[in-house]
């Protein structure tokens, strides 16, 4: 057996003793690991600082290298999100549903791990962290890949929170570290071993993990969000919010790269916009139509995410235009519109195909810890299993308990018995 | 663009109309659908009378000749289906969740379509009446694509329902049929326009088809289901439910495959199964130690899916060897363990990885009739998304709808203003 489908197996083995684990159990062993990470403060310094050496010969670019970055106050940032997710409520156990299918016999649908989850992600060590923490809380086995930039601090972290967890009595084998790109390969093809994947990383990062996996993913390639301006939209309203939507953060997947605005009335807003935009030093890519009304740069491609200052500007005809242009172009992310008429914003909300759909507010708030999750595993543009910002409960599923006295279908099937199909009130199974 | 190509176009745009519809709109529709069934009775069974000519034919044998009827009295029983379906609650517009993020910023998860869903079964021509009906209730566009010996009665049958449906005012486009292998395979392939496959059929069937699509998969490729009878079970109660779970049903993918006895009954309990199986005629398959308490056959596969009268018969230690047996070679569908001990029923019941666990019952209870969900779209054995028994909520998904009134993230993030993240009272959005 390979190096990965080994781990695999110890990592399957050990999911069935988390799933077993209790809600404080895991909290302790979450907490035994935040006390660990500030003991070796600086242990994980020290490494993290050969790996920043590395990558200052090799030129790094200076964004990647402030990513890379894990200094003693980013860890205490690590120890303060380990403490907030050990107070979180416990994803596993919850009873979604619950049926007397007749009397003595009772269902429940009841929230459980997944299993093991498969997560690589590039260069922030600070999310190796998170996103064990995560799997450990919502019970499942992770098997992590970080950029090679940071391979002597991701070893150190995924060896500490191994002792640690360990220490705190999770079973072993629970968590392991992959080394190269040949491991994740390999990992991708394991369907029989990992029940999700997890890609943190650029779009062309995940859209190879997207492409190479018949194992579900949980995450986006992109996000192209739009603001759209209605004619009804209250103008100053509608400039604020494309602004924060623009430049609030620019290299984050909720910022909007398009701004579609109502043919009848682009003559007054857009040059108000441009100018409100410019003023933040961002560039304006126009169609033809809103380079007549104010000069900008041309648009290169609709799909385009930015990820800096430059925008995409796009007049329509109306609503169903602008509905229309979102669905074909967007990523399915976030979409905003700004309008005072409710029943186009409801019609927004409905037709318009995206995670989060928004009205009269900004693209930027679509994020596990502002929608009040408390923690987010990332954000999903697929359409089934976890959707938008993804809380704790994208890392567990459901199973179907029923509890009987000897019940046998065929006394239902000869008629000796029938189903009553009652709810169980909520007091729960005894 | 092909044909299949501009069919899932014309269904992605149907699509969004049709989750703009009202739920009596689309039970108007199904009710319509279920007129029309009627009305052109005599067209359909003459239609079917010529696919059961060619079946004759051909030599197709009696079982699958059986699937193939579609006669006065199956429409009927279609009719039936379509009229309590109308009767269920709409599974779209349900809030699953509400969050006051701030004054006036309130959060929902609201459930919504899937989008355009590629069904595709075998012979039986009822499957299509049924799950064009359950895609058309949740607001879902279908491209189907039926058995070819019931390819006359498929035609007529999917354009009945497409003209009945436009008469009563639902989007042209919402289904088309496929006619071709071809065209199936095309459809695995169009990940951007088809958002879910469900295949119904056989296990070598639906393997292909899970195997080459990178769209998510609803199904079950086979139903290897487990009874396990524990050392503390009532064995009357246990010879009861394995009677029940082997033979109420033999051909059916909850039936049970393989029975577990513990090592200390085995002795006592064994003979006793044998000889109640042997009495409803069952061929046993038993491991070395089985076969030296009660003649029977060898076992050749543990993964064995019989759907037919013959069980295969394991002796185990206790109930870690069952449960590492029903992971390593179950399908994830149902499995049941009869004991009279609740704390090592409760093991059970969080460490078999399945859909569907049970205590003290018959398998064959895991089925959306019986579950009480009103409709079945299929039994799932993937782990994310829908799970065991499937009902009308596994053919919508959610998203978030945000209500503002212009705020912006800068206000949060300078510390303007802050999140309350209190939960919404019942009474829902004004």
């Amino acid at each position: 057996m390979s190096n990965v489908s080994s781990l695999a197996t110890l990592a399957r083995t050990a999911s069935r003793a988390l799933s077993a684990l209790s809600a404080s159990a895991k909290d302790e062993a979450i907490e035994a690991i935040a006390r660990a990470l500030l003991s070796h403060s600086d242990a994980i310094a020290n490494a993290n600082r050969l790996d920043m050496d590395d990558a200052e010969q090799a030129g790094l670019a200076a964004p990647l290298k402030k990513r890379l970055l894990y200094d003693a106050s980013k860890i205490q940032n690590s120890v303060v999100g380990l403490r907030s997710l050990a107070l979180l409520p416990d994803p596993v156990g919850r009873t979604l549903m619950s049926t007397e299918m007749d009397e003595g016999l009772l269902l429940y649908r009841v929230t459980c791990p997944i299993g093991v989850i498969g997560v690589i992600f590039e260069s922030r060590p600070d999310a190796l962290v998170q996103i064990a923490a995560l799997c450990l809380k919502a019970g499942n086995a992770v098997l992590l890949k970080g950029g090679s930039e940071a391979s002597r601090t991701n070893r150190i972290l995924s060896d500490i929170i191994a002792e640690a967890s360990l220490s705190a009595g999770i079973p072993a084998g629970w968590i392991a570290l992959l080394s190269s790109r040949a491991e994740v390969d390999e990992m991708l093809r394991l369907d029989e071993s990992i029940d999700l994947i997890i890609p943190r990383g650029s779009n062309a990062f995940v859209q190879h993990i997207m492409r190479n996996s018949s194992i579900p993913v949980l995450g986006h390639a992109d996000g192209v969000c739009h603001v759209y301006v209605n004619e009804e939209a209250d103008p100053s309203m509608a400039l604020r919010i494309a602004v924060d939507s623009k430049v609030q953060y620019v290299a984050v997947c909720n910022a909007a790269e398009t701004i579609l605005i109502d043919r009848s009335i682009a003559t007054n807003f857009l040059p108000a916009l441009a100018n409100a935009l410019a003023a933040k030093n961002v560039v304006l890519h126009g169609d033809d139509e809103a380079r007549a009304i104010f000069p900008m740069e041309t648009v290169d491609d609709w799909h385009k995410e930015y990820l800096d200052y430059e925008v995409s500007v796009h007049i329509v005809a109306g609503k169903d235009e602008a509905i229309d242009h979102i669905n074909r172009y967007g990523s399915g992310h976030t979409d905003t519109i700004i309008t005072e008429n409710k029943d186009i914003a409801e019609r927004f909300l409905r037709e318009v195909d995206s995670g989060s759909v928004m009205w009269n507010c900004s693209t930027r708030f679509s994020d596990g810890y502002k929608y009040g999750f408390g923690a987010e595993v990332g954000i999903s543009t697929a359409k089934i299993h976890a959707r938008g910002p993804v809380g704790l409960d994208g890392l567990v599923t459901y199973k179907y308990k029923l509890y009987g006295k000897g019940q046998i279908v065929e006394d239902y099937a000869s008629g000796k018995r029938t189903f009553t199909h009652r709810p169980i009130p909520d007091e729960g199974k005894s």
